[in-house]
């Protein structure tokens, strides 16, 4: 085994990276600048989650990691039309269903949860506009074409979510430069915008394969992707690079919460379900008591981003206590395949292996 | 692009195959003599799918493969406890559900539906051990480790279907020769025996990665492989060989009705989804009016084999009338990707563009 110098793709041509590589932007924690440089330093295209983050805070966060490094920056944000405000009787049934929760935890539930509940995305564009990153991703719905054409015009590569082909098309038409295809094995929130997120779990293998040959843009490949092997295999569909989200969690300079990382390593019996029940969208993450509950007690949930801040100090009590029980543990279908090393040793390793998955294809040829 | 001569995995040097590719064994129709020898004689493995056949047609199916080829045999068994006979009443609703469907294409349904429903499965399995196939595999729940041995001792690779690390786990304990991983894209039938179906959901990245990484046997993938980006893919994850049942409905060989052949093509937009109305048991399709219809009036459904029986001549009426609508259209994922081409043809054209990927994975490599 070997470690290739660089994997040549597309978007590794345009960004001037050496490896096909996206450390997956993990809103709410994970992503630190220590994590996104080492990333970047390694070779590879680190990202920062800045959904949930007001453009002072973006500002913050981009400069942090350019201090470390002068690789590329991808930041992703969440494009979501404001929801309907709840109704009080509403708001006190989601808050009322959550109360046991808080207490198991030994402290109060929210009373109510006020405005605002997600930054502006008017704001954090033009703050992403000022910070020109190298890349930037949206995930849920879509920015406008005219805001796709303005953010290209500046040199920033655009890239969109698709769970499906409709939805590939659709991006595909606004004019985006790649498209990242999140197969139905990945982590977190599910991106789907066109039909219903169940309808849409189209699993890695079959997804990625038809929108490269059905679109024309180049294709990411999200989901269930742990190793230089998936990263092989995903380049042997036609991908121009992975975007690998639960491998990088337990990396050493993730941010993510210690409860977190270690459900990875001894929560390997429970398996991924999808919920709605933290934030208000389905999100894939490891079966935990308050995902079970959620489910069987049919609480009653407000819509995104507001059910998701109704939930943010119960899940900030739980890593603070260590209690996996009552955290989001966002992961995807191939999480007993995670390895704790530092991110650069990931990258390293990802790029050897990948260079041993490709060299025993070409060896299984014979005439 | 070149066409290999071969492509040598663990499975190809057991059964002295060119190409790591099983047909998968479609029960119901699709797998003629004429499908199961041109693949054999292409140098993959054919199969036939015998779950429904009575001993005297399993043999006379066998007889006319080997007419044909000399090639290797892969035949398919359902293993399932006979259900609790249904209440009077219990069938006299799920037959007036259907009522309907059937008048819709001008045929009555049936009063009732009876005994037997499934072939006796020990003669199934003395019937296999007298043709002697080259491997023999099972579905849904599994054989016991003494008839397992007693197939293996007369030379037959004995292969079971997994969904999740448990059941992977649980038929290495029995002792079979190799596992077949069918992640969630699969079409048709879902194996899930440990759990429940909905919850063993497992896109075929991460199934096949994790079962090649966790388990020692070696592992067969299927769910969503069109093509030979996906046999390429698939192989990269570790797998041993590739099972593909939708890429291979619509060939000339196919016995799959035509307007199941059709509907792969002219019905791009539907998407697939899980339905137990057909036959009582889940199994992925493409969406149509009778899984639609069965869906939103909440069908009530006879157990598995019994409301496939029910259904069968519905079925064979729509598949007679060329009528899609009330047809069971088993589809993968990645169904639109199909290609209409004869058998021999498909698996040559698998070999050259798992040659063209695996050589492009090697050339993006620098240093």
């Amino acid at each position: 085994m070997s470690v290739p110098h660089s994997i040549r793709t597309w978007l590794t041509e345009r960004l001037g990276v050496r490896y096909p590589i996206i450390q997956a932007p993990m809103a709410g924690g994970p992503t630190t600048a220590e994590l996104v440089a080492a990333v970047g330093n390694a070779g590879a295209l680190g990202s920062l989650g800045l959904a949930y983050a007001e453009p002072a805070a973006m500002r913050a966060q981009v400069e942090a990691v350019r201090a470390l490094t002068p690789a590329p920056i991808h930041i992703n944000l969440f494009v979501e039309n404001a929801p309907a405000p709840p109704s009080t009787s509403q708001m006190r049934a989601a808050l009322a269903a959550l109360e046991p929760m808080y207490a198991a935890l030994g402290i109060a539930a929210p009373r109510q949860t006020d405005a605002p509940f997600a930054p502006d995305l008017d704001a954090q564009v033009q703050a992403a506009i000022a910070l020109r990153p190298a890349v930037l991703s949206t995930h849920f719905r879509q920015l406008t074409a005219g805001t796709i054409a303005e953010l290209r015009a500046r040199n920033i590569l655009v890239a969109a979510c698709a769970t499906n082909l409709a939805e590939a098309r659709h991006v595909e038409s606004l004019g985006v430069d790649f498209i990242i295809a999140q197969g139905a094995e990945a982590g977190g929130h599910r991106g789907t915008f066109i039909g219903a997120a169940e309808d849409s779990m189209i699993g890695t293998m079959a997804l990625v394969r038809t929108l490269v040959r059905e679109c024309s843009l180049p294709v990411v490949a999200a989901g269930g992707i742990m190793d230089g092997a998936g990263l092989a295999a995903a380049l042997a569909l036609g991908a121009c690079a992975v975007q690998m989200g639960t491998a990088f969690l337990p990396v050493e300079e993730s941010g993510a919460s210690e409860a977190h990382k270690q459900a990875l390593f001894e929560r390997t019996d429970a398996g991924t379900t999808i919920t709605r029940a933290f934030s208000g969208r389905p999100a894939r993450g490891i079966r935990n008591a308050f995902i079970e509950r959620a489910a069987t007690e049919h609480f009653p949930l407000l819509p995104f981003p507001i059910q998701n801040k109704a939930t943010a100090p119960l899940r900030a009590a739980a890593a603070k206590q260590g209690n996996a029980d009552f955290l989001s543990l966002w992961a995807g279908q191939g999480y007993t395949l995670a390895r704790r090393m530092r991110a650069a040793d990931l990258v390293r390793t990802l790029a050897e292996e990948y260079d041993e998955a490709s060299q025993a294809l070409l060896r299984a040829m014979r005439g």
